[in-house]
């Protein structure tokens, strides 16, 4: 049954509108949960629950949350929504209580509440996951240290280069991404709660309370600017972590251009290649290819986000309904790539043969040039000098 | 079992790899199957198969076509795609015919078989109901005929309107999106069959035989161009479907517009809105808003095609393994949008009242001046003439 | 001065609004100029000129396309645009006759009409750039022809191909694509002149006179949809170039790959290369990067016209003052990327010995279980029989 | 003359790599020159400069700066680039100094050098014009303070709100995204100088003297790093600014909106409204629709940057030509919106009649559950209780 009504919407309207948002807010509902103990626990401080109401719901709720972790709390498909599946089981179990729940509160900062408390423990995981990356690469890095490779720009040989100093890149990578990461976590960490639809809530609410029952860093003032920073807030987060998932797509890149024949810097372990159906002698670095073309849609999740917010006016409109999917894909996708690539990174080869062969003698023509500078020869001169004894 | 292995590959990389695949070639796997039906037949006339092979994969393939009607042939994960499923089904049923149907064939070209065959019956499906929501416009359209309206330019009255103009501006326009779409629908038909990996096949092959078993206009000649045209036919086809999601869009926002209460020319039957879980007065258009905010979306299925295949050298490669997921997402969200608006459009109520209220003198302000166009004033005098009796 | 007023707008405004318009309107100019010829013959029809001030009209027009031929007719940045700038000029030249040219017309139909005047005449010659192309590349293709050359799938060597295959899968495309870009621009090619603002012209007009004149196909019926259909079919020129510079950018980022050292299939004579300021030994192919870089970015092209009319209503917005930007850039691009093209494919050289030293045994893994075939052992079988030789 | 030959490159080859470069190079020029002060320092600390070498370096370069102020130092086009301009100059004015000037750096670390100045200093000017978009919407919320209007959501009215809360929406958000740009700005704000083309410099530098010179935060130490965080902290700033963006997007069409007939809660004064040219009563909005549409478009920046270095390898390639222009585009887009937003603020009038009357019952349909909620009803019964009671 729905909050707002008793009778039918059209069903095939209905489906059209929900379309795929029940699955993706059985992923919230844990966070729904936790953000309605907050608000319970502020509705007896205001007077709305009795203190035996409110342990009731605290009780009901703990059992969603137990019945959710083993797969068994399943949101109705005519239940719109996670808020809509709670509250019915709320009233289910608790009666009145239940029906008292949803007082000084809207499904839109509720949504919002959760949307928080679920980005927020995702990018922690992902900090988690970045870090455990940066030490992957730190021992294979050293596992190969003092391994000389060409270094390239236009993919052509430029100027000497080293397996370390590689791998090494996409750890500083990582650092500074870590920084942006919980430069968007700190600010996407404000409460939502207390502002209802958008335009406050016309009773009295403690909005300090849930704030610090949620671990909120901050409360955000006003409502309106609550529902507007839903969509850009959801961006920023995507923005962070593509930050993260550009330089994984560069690594994974560089890995299957290092790892051709051609080059035969580094090989892959069999045990993570792809075959082919036809032609019986291929290992294919589809891992490769696919955490590169993961990156590659990434930056898509915040154009969709920005398009649906174009050119609207402020207000919760339905078009935040479409916004969960790409802010959720993104987080997933960006926590199963830095994942994979950890594997990765632990189980490549650097033939140090291939490598050290490879350092043919044009690589070493800057150097060349810079010797000539050493002995007084302004540099402009010696670049030249060196370029007519190239040919 | 995979087709190229029977060693594992590591786990987690192999789940990464396949990610939400399986489900997407379910939706293919139909078009799989009659591609493979007609694979057979040709091998049949090459002399790779004897008759009786033939026949017992034709029946077996059969087989999976009504299984899969009923939902009963489902891809195993560990099968990695349709490919797969079916060739390990046909071993399974027919011994060695089903060790033969690969002959000649790779899951690259196999793969663009089917999903051509898809996108044709898609587009087509299109068509129609297409056709069916011009049908229903102009029934509105005529029932509502002879009733004035604004029409608006910056948001701001421009120029006298009829509702009817309003409604007939979108049969105009999918009229036009149909001659796109069977434009689309001619290039992507054509038979990518007999081109295997990307490179050919070393034996003899029959291409306009599986070309006219299968309905395909033409056959494609070069092999690289095969792999090459995949991204770029399904690109094509998201195009030509956005082009009707610019028209859905523009229609659902003046519906939005136009029944709000402050415009007020339409209103919507309650059984098509939704409501609010804080408001009890509301009737909130979710239907219209979810439309549009679909068709804010629509081009980022495109520019994900185009993102995966950016920078890509020749020959197939793992990121089309994500294509697909735009593509199916792309022909099921027009379709559903067409059909919705249909519903939608059956169903809108105008304000006559409304309407003709909002008929003021401004509205008038060009035809005044052309009043005095006609006694001989140069139109740039009269239009200063009645801008500043305006004043 | 401005059309509508003699009063000041805010400086700093103005110039916001009107920011870089001007520099586009220039290159519009010509076609704004062709289309207010056939509107003034229009207007000696229906009896809004004389026949003489007609002529006058048409002297007036004459002298501002010579003018602008030598670069000598420039919009001056308080006119605002093109049409600003040719009415002010008739005005100028010809009295009451030029404050008569605007009768019957907004800036809304006749900035449509010039623009589809520009782009019919830019996709004519980007069909004769590809034409070339197509001859260029046939030209080379048989130069080189019987060189065979490694096929690639996952950047890994998969089967034989050869240097013919390889320039010969360009053709192809660029045949389709000639196909699709006359079906975008026979749509286009519509008459939307006589619809003034966007709900029609409350006088007479003879739209099929314009039509023949500047030779469109067809007029378009609907007032509303000539001006929704703005964006949309801005949209659809650019998707019908995307599918060229999809097949520009696959055949630059083959060549980068293959003239890399470590391939070495082919050669980029030295005229064509860029060079680094640091390191003396560099030649490096900036002419295929940027062909690959334009490529990349030429779907945002698309997208910013997506954005721009995302989520609005049907009438004129400001909005469609920032499309033209992305519509010529795209058109310049595109021609020029396929001019570009033509230089670099009719100069490469290719490696013959590299190329013949790189058709390695596993190439013919595939052709070998054909052979195994031929003696009757299902394809799967061989399949595995070759995969297990191979180790 | 290029720095890297005295030979002709094709001169179609290099206007088409060329393409805008120079006039966008011409914004960067100043911040070129100040880079290479700091760069001439390091040399002489090095021992590559003598004091007298470096001090007419600093004239020269210091005489650039003064010539560029007034515009009278001009890239010429077969320059390539700034980097070509100084160097040609100062060898031109202190002949072998200026020949030593590029000794241990590469146009590489200094075109990021003179970007990440120019990044710096735009940002700054942002956080400024932001800090003076918040004061004047403090003083016009002010002004109309205590007067209501309705709340909107789904567009329809929802909940009474006011002309000050409105306004004060856009104080918190711009508040939050001065965090961001400062987030952005610190990350931004590290030293590339001294890693050359991207693999170090094989000889003495002294990083730490340039990034004090400069103000750098940090030095980035890994020299493929540095080139890779090219692209990423470019799509960094302007993520930054795009949380702006949207900010600004939301208040332009809110005001858009608002300032209809229809709503008519603000007035827009008639000196920054523009005209038509046919219809003689128009006062249209252009002002915050080109801001509307410029935000729309600005995300096509990011996805531009993002595109160009999709799936690419580590190093420099000349795909990096390409980023500028979205880079400076965006900068001043914001620069530009955020400024005209607080001249639009400064000076739109709030009709409060039309406020007062729009405060129709429905608004306060939540206020009476909460009423009944407030005599121990719970609220579901409320809400259900009210909305029976509306009909």
């Amino acid at each position: 049954m729905k909050l707002w009504t008793d009778c039918d919407v059209n069903a095939e309207v209905d489906r059209f509108v929900l379309s795929g948002e029940t699955a993706l807010d059985q992923k919230l509902l844990k966070y729904d949960v936790i953000a309605s103990m907050a608000h319970a626990e502020m509705l007896e401080k205001t007077g709305i629950l009795t203190a035996g109401e409110n342990k009731k719901l605290q009780q009901a709720l703990e059992s969603i949350l137990e019945l959710d972790e083993n797969g068994e709390f399943l949101i109705k498909p005519e239940e719109e929504d996670s808020h809509t599946a709670i509250e019915n089981y709320l009233i289910e179990k608790t009666g009145d209580a239940g029906r008292k729940i949803h007082t000084a509160r809207s499904r839109n900062d509720q949504a919002l509440a959760a949307e928080r408390l679920y980005v927020r423990e995702g990018l922690e995981k992902i900090i988690s996951s970045s870090k455990r990356l940066i030490e992957v690469l730190d021992k294979t890095s050293r596992k190969y240290n003092g391994i000389p490779m060409p270094g390239y720009t236009h993919m052509r040989k430029a100027m000497p280069s080293a397996v370390s100093m590689w791998l090494d890149s996409l750890k500083e990578a990582l650092q500074d991404d870590i920084v942006m990461i919980k430069s968007a976590k700190k600010m996407i960490n404000q409460n939502p709660l207390g502002t209802g639809a958008g335009y406050g809530v016309p009773m009295k609410v403690d909005r300090e309370l849930t704030r610090r029952l949620l671990g909120f860093e901050k409360t955000q003032q006003n409502p309106i600017y609550v529902q507007n920073s839903r969509g850009k807030f959801e961006l920023l987060m995507l923005h962070s972590l593509e930050q993260v998932m550009i330089d994984i797509s560069k690594m994974a890149t560089d890995m299957l251009v290092f790892s051709t024949e051609e080059f035969g810097y580094i090989s892959l372990p069999e045990e993570i290649c792809h075959g082919s159906s036809m032609m019986p002698q291929k290992k294919n670095p589809d891992v490769l290819e696919i955490m590169r073309a993961k990156a590659a849609i990434f930056s898509s999740y915040g154009s969709q986000i920005a398009a649906l917010i174009t050119n609207l006016p402020s207000g919760y409109s339905a078009n935040f309904r479409l916004t969960k999917e790409p802010l959720i894909k993104g987080l997933e996708t960006a926590e199963e790539c830095i994942r994979v690539m950890a594997i990765v990174a632990d189980c490549i080869e650097v033939n140090e043969k291939r490598c050290r062969d490879a350092m043919t003698p044009e690589l070493f023509a800057t150097e060349k040039a810079y010797r000539l500078v050493e002995t007084g020869m302004p540099f402009r001169k010696a670049y030249r000098n060196v370029k007519k004894n190239l040919k």
